[in-house]
């Protein structure tokens, strides 16, 4: 947890998706302060006519590498979710992976009693975690 | 906001999707009363065995056209809601894009800080929407 | 409702994904009570590189068929979510479809309001459910 999908066009090598997969990780793990292997990426990769992504009105240009990242996740502060996003669009734009404005992210909440990371238990529940 | 899935078969044209995706906008903004280019939507295909898609005894035919459109959005009104799936339906059927029979759609709500539209920021925290 | 999706690697025959469904289907009505059609599953198949599945440090061994699945569902009691998991767990892994090691289990809730089944109505509304 969370539970992290990232929704882009095809074209990218399998190694630049490993790369922001990383990145992407290494930023929520700091930002949330979970355990370095909470990590829960899945990727869909889209025909062009698969995906549109405006911009609010907010006048933020896109271009075919736009990434829309979506987490569900245990509540996280304002504070935690500010830090998420402002690093991980700082993180992947200074990679040369994902530019600022072809980042898009959204968070949804979930309770403790909605994960199970294995072998049947509920995990946040039993003491495990 | 809302990020808009749409689950169908293979199957349909680029036009046809573009279409299913032009109109579903279209609904939306006036349902929720959001800005026009307030549009994020995501199109995943499957195989014939990858969807089931019943009917909770309803008694509501489903053929291999069926669509699942999944919503994560701010919170909605009823009102909303209800014009929503009602005229979405009307529209998409009028069409000839999708019968009413074949359209299932949900919606989950989250919150305003669970949004960045893109350059590291929580538009809707900082003043920018 | 709920709504599943079921994320997992290339590989399996569609028979053996159409069992997987099934079972997960049976578990489901049994813990939750819901009615025998209130069935709706929809599969992602992913190349290796675009899943990530680790395990939050609990010694979860995984392989390449860990199986992740996602309900989107109107609240569900603590007790309903533990039953759901175990008896998942043990179903899957007793068909030697699923290691209980390779399953991953998370639950949202959402509100009555949110659903649609078809035909532009909200059932869980109207009397209809």
């Amino acid at each position: 947890m969370p539970l992290v999908r990232f929704d882009m066009l095809k074209g990218r090598s399998p190694e630049t998706i490993q790369q922001i997969l990383q990145i992407t990780h290494e930023v929520m793990v700091a930002a949330f302060d979970v355990p370095a292997r909470d990590r829960y990426q899945i990727v869909h990769q889209h025909e062009p006519y698969e995906m549109v992504v405006e911009d609010t009105g907010l006048g933020i240009p896109r271009t075919d590498k736009v990434v829309v990242i979506s987490l569900v996740s245990r509540v996280r502060t304002v504070h935690q979710l500010k830090q998420f996003y402002a690093n991980l669009a700082e993180r992947l734009s200074a990679a040369g992976l994902v530019d600022k404005n072809d980042l898009m992210i959204n968070v949804s909440f979930n309770n403790d009693q909605g994960w199970s990371f294995g072998q049947g238990k509920a995990q946040f529940l039993d003491g495990s975690l």
